[in-house]
């Protein structure tokens, strides 16, 4: 019987990344080991407290924290990570602003969810994370990609180019995916300009949607410069799959700056929201986990060894990437003259048995992303295969 | 800032609901005891099994167990829920037809965001659980109210008659809230000739959807009839909300019947819907615990004490209503000449400190819906404010 036609063009389009799993996949039947550097999936396991507090909640079990709690969630959760936000943000977030979320993927449905009308734009730098084209047509929205700037810093006259009265929100993510860059307090206060001139020129102030699942995986003793204190209508969604290892438990929240919004109108829509997209409230365990963990994180330290590791490895390959300063993904360019064709040089790694994906897939070209939460063994054993790949590349593309 | 328009239409309208529950805690202030019989929020204790593999599986927490799986939840988990959903339908459900879901409310999202086009339609027989109607409306699809038979019974005249070429899908909910109503095979089954007719003739065969959340809550034996089997396309959706009391953790399953859809396309809109509405997967410990108590289920016989003594409260006050049969909410009619003011009833009842839900808001004024997931000894404690209710309204009513 028929599904929804929108979902059937979804589908068709992301056939070609399916193609490319099950590519995968089927080299490490036949191959081993296949360099895959092609997923973000957190191979680090929670830290140690986590497992304290896990078995310290499963030994309590208390009456009742299984059921029912307020939407946004448990009380005594939303304080804690009100604190948390505070300190992130550099001003006073109040527990009420704190909504808690089915991990970021969750919480960025519930923000389009409350504030997209049909036809409502979202700004978003290039590369993006693909998802988010669907997260806002979910909700009637649609993205306006612009370009980043040099180094894949914030392009502030393509972001105040694109501004309209369709402008909801400005979308940004930092540390980055694909790129691992972080934006500096510098740029971040100045984008907070344009959005106001075009908030007091046309009535309507674009919020501006931090996607933040990164924000702990940092390097060199880099902190990620605060949002909500840098513009007033800023709403932070963060989430537990990267900073604590738990992608799979779905455990995140939504901190909503403490001027933004009309404090009834924007809380009762992001409540309402989760409410009715079925999320009904975040999982009620991991809730009570995360609260006791605000102070940990995995063991970064091991993802920045990884980091020097893939970075020896591209340079001797003579690979040039952008330095990574958060979470766990290089962004390499691809070799030879511009226009680079990322497929071509994916399959060329491929044969060697790299994964990598193609910036194509982030509406980059002409880059190629690796993932490096993988064994450091495993990046350093394929600085052979990527040379070898550089040859016959040097060959193709008379690079 | 703004929100979107149809979110602040949606808040406005459930501003009397919200009025509700602010009053009924204001009283709570107030009295002591007050006749809370308002909310369907479980309050039994998940079963003792639940205890132990929860702290089983606290001490093992064995590596990568938080982590990512395919999106359609663990596939030993879909495995055990497939043999579990073959012996509830009487057919055989591969573990490939298993989606695990975030609660009925995120499995029912994912089905209509699965199936519904623009502008689609859902048919519901009224009374129904009101966030039905967001959750079309969250994809662009709308309700269709069909009145219910006799005996809130399911009228095949009523639905037959509301099928259109936007006809996506019949929603069914047994057992049922707020009647407590089980649908009989029979009806089941002959639901299923209408819907191939039209099928048939428009070239459009109907999904018929089951929420099935109180499918583990029945008296006397009763038990819900297979609807898997009973039409070809069919998605039966789930959760463990209440069957083992962990509405907080939000854990159910969408079951997609034997010959529904074609399978590539249905199976992959349901897994697409669940990554991009922002659910990815289902919480990854709720599932593994899940799994392993198939077999278990809340003290049910608690509820049907409750049930008995809820019954001859109302008995004794003079008050009709429909015998429950599962569930645990027991639907009463508003004593006295029709068209019956279910608000004005509501309030009488106020007065005394008893607390329900008009049937009104399931779209069945004349009607009354209490939960009786309370205490037994309040529910008894009761029967004299209900006979001082009811010598009230009659003065009032003239009934």
């Amino acid at each position: 019987m028929p599904i929804a036609q929108a979902v059937r063009e979804a589908l068709a389009s992301s056939s070609l990344i399916r193609r490319m799993f099950e590519e995968g996949n089927e080299l490490k039947k036949k191959y081993s080991p296949v360099f895959d550097f092609s997923i973000g999936n957190p191979d680090l396991e929670p830290p140690g407290a986590f497992h304290r507090v896990f078995t310290q909640l499963a030994q309590e079990d208390l009456r009742g924290s299984h059921g029912y709690m307020p939407n946004a969630g448990f009380p005594e959760v939303r304080e804690a990570l009100a604190k948390k936000a505070s300190r992130d943000h550099h001003c006073t977030v109040p527990p009420s602003h704190i909504i808690m979320a089915v991990g970021a993927a969750g919480g960025l449905n519930v923000v389009f969810k409350s504030i997209l009308n049909p036809g409502d734009e979202v700004i978003v730098p290039t590369p993006y994370f693909m998802e988010y084209r669907a997260y806002a047509a979910n909700h009637g929205g649609r993205l306006i990609e612009v370009p980043s700037g040099p180094g894949f810093n914030l392009n502030m006259g393509a972001i105040e180019g694109a501004l309209s009265e369709r402008t909801a929100a400005v979308l940004i993510n930092s540390p980055h995916n694909p790129t691992g860059r972080i934006y500096s307090e510098k740029e971040i206060t100045a984008l907070a300009d344009p959005l106001r001139r075009h908030g007091k020129k046309s009535g309507r102030y674009p919020y501006l949607v931090a996607d933040e699942p990164y924000r702990e995986i940092v390097y060199g003793g880099t902190a990620v410069p605060p949002v909500l204190s840098a513009y007033e209508e800023s709403i932070a969604v963060t989430s537990y799959s990267k900073s604590l290892s738990l992608p799979g438990e779905r455990i995140g929240y939504i901190a909503l700056g403490p001027g933004a919004g009309s404090p009834d109108d924007t809380l009762g829509a992001l409540i309402y929201a989760t409410r009715v997209l079925g999320f009904v409230n975040a999982p009620a365990l991991m809730q009570r986990i995360v609260a006791r963990l605000t102070e940990e994180r995995v063991a970064v330290e091991v993802y920045a060894r990884r980091r020097d590791a893939f970075k020896e490895v591209l340079n001797s390959a003579g690979i040039d990437y952008v330095e990574p300063e958060g979470a766990f993904y290089i962004f390499a360019k691809v070799p030879g003259k511009e226009p680079a064709d990322d497929r071509a040089f994916s399959d060329c790694l491929k044969r060697r048995l790299i994964l990598g994906v193609g910036g194509s897939s982030f509406m980059a070209p002409g880059w190629i992303r690796f993932a490096y939460c993988v064994d450091e063994d495993l990046i350093r054993s394929s600085a052979p295969a990527f040379k070898a790949a550089m040859e016959e590349w040097t060959g193709l593309s008379g690079a």
